[in-house]
């Protein structure tokens, strides 16, 4: 059975449990990060923990367990479940306290859990990685840049997509893309321009966007930072998406317009490829 | 110690624990309801039945625990734990199930939690309930029609406001005031009409707002159900919210403008009276 981690144990899946008073059970008053594991390493794992402490700080949750701990509940759950391949799940809460919606004592103990999931997500031809999206209005709050646990419409975007016989959802708001239900979206332009949304409060700032952006620039590939509609994604080359565990995934078709020529993209391909090898380098 | 209730059981509060791979801990999956509680009965009960069914056909969440016994279990609490005045708490959750935005088999058992607060709210005077709002950003998602435990932006204004010296927050989308942060929102004006947001997604259709028109519609008051900006709320003769704890109190001053003279208004006093009159008669 796999074993989790909650609050300096280490437990068998089925015996952790939070109290029905956590904060992130009545509130959504949590945050988390996923990091991908391959050949038994982190990928990304700095960003991602920069990333926690970001969201932490703009919750002002308090938190005290240090880098150096989180990092070794990360290799002992890998080790103790065997894990090659998959992620990471990391998730702190305000702790548990009586109900109510001012904040508890700032000495209140955080919950914090960690668990695995094993995934074989590195060896796919960009043929079995081609996703159709669809679009749906992006009906998320307005702090899309805290990485919380109030995942509900991006949980009700993807169960719409897949009714749609679609593998995922691009968020549009105000009629420009935001992002994907839990990853960023990039185009490429015709004149070969990659173009992603700029960082602000409707996105999250993505670790492995970080990462493929930096692959690109050193490519010499031309970088677009800004929002962009439905009609042009639709009459874009080429369509991608990238995340922590889906690395760069190519996007074939959005609604009912197929990208390009409704193939797996070459700029997608490239930007997959050299962001793997170096995180393969790179891992932890 | 109190008593709580979770998936069939009753329990010492301390004991009651949901699994780490609960929906409503991971994705913020789940959906509540507070319903008061004035001398040992039941305020309003059918209403926030009727809500609660609504909320979980939104999001699409199975439900198989029947009326009559999720009354059943208010009142055992009730008399477990010896509440003459308070509120009964129930949750909701689409369950566990091992981390995946897609939702879990439709068989897949709820966690249903209930617990209860004592609290002392109906015997205060005008002056004692007066409350000063700030307005705020309102940042929540576009489904405040839903009562989702994704409640985090909530509570952040509620502390902005605790320590901008406030009792509460009234949030502004588009220039215009949707709600409060856990109430609705409501000014009369100069002429006499009582005004409060229209139903629609961006706030929550109040279990106490319904049952207060009611009130004022058979006292004769002209109602207006539409938006105002937060230049008429501050100009209005007379400023309150509703909720099924505050029931209807007075806001006496938003931002730094005093309401009218400053003073608790006589038509929320009104309102609150005959609304708690009704009230104790229909408890169950």
């Amino acid at each position: 059975m796999r074993q989790v981690y909650l609050n300096g144990q280490y437990l068998p899946e089925t015996e952790a449990k939070v109290s029905i008073f956590d904060r992130g059970f009545v509130f959504g008053d949590a945050v988390y990060e996923v990091t991908a594991v391959l050949e038994g390493k982190l990928i990304d794992f700095a960003g991602h923990l920069a990333r926690l402490h970001r969201s932490l700080s703009e919750l002002d949750m308090p938190f005290s367990m240090d880098d150096a701990s989180l990092l070794a509940v990360h290799r002992e759950l890998l080790s103790l479940n065997q894990v090659d391949e998959g992620l990471v799940y990391l998730q702190v809460t305000r702790g548990a306290a009586d109900r109510d919606f001012l904040f508890p004592a700032a000495d209140t103990p955080n919950t914090i859990v960690l668990f695995t999931q094993k995934k074989k997500f590195s060896d796919k031809t960009p043929e079995q990685l081609a996703m159709r999206v669809i679009t749906l209005e992006d009906q998320r709050w307005l702090r899309c840049d805290i990485k919380t646990v109030q995942l509900l419409y991006s949980s009700m975007a993807k169960n719409i997509a897949k009714k749609a016989g679609a593998d995922d959802a691009w968020l549009v708001r105000d009629g420009l893309i935001t992002e994907g239900s839990s990853s960023n979206a990039y185009i490429v332009t015709a004149d070969g321009a990659i173009v992603t949304r700029g960082i602000s409060n409707l996105i999250l700032s993505g670790i492995t966007r970080a990462a493929v952006l930096e692959c690109a620039r050193e490519l010499g590939l031309r970088l677009e930072e800004r929002a962009f509609d439905v009609a042009e994604a639709k009459a874009a080359k080429e369509a991608f998406i990238t995340s922590a565990t889906t690395f760069v995934s190519p996007v074939v078709q959005i609604d009912d317009a197929a990208i390009g020529d409704g193939k797996p993209g070459p700029v997608a391909a490239r930007l997959r490829e050299i962001y793997l090898a170096r995180s393969r380098q790179a891992a932890i």
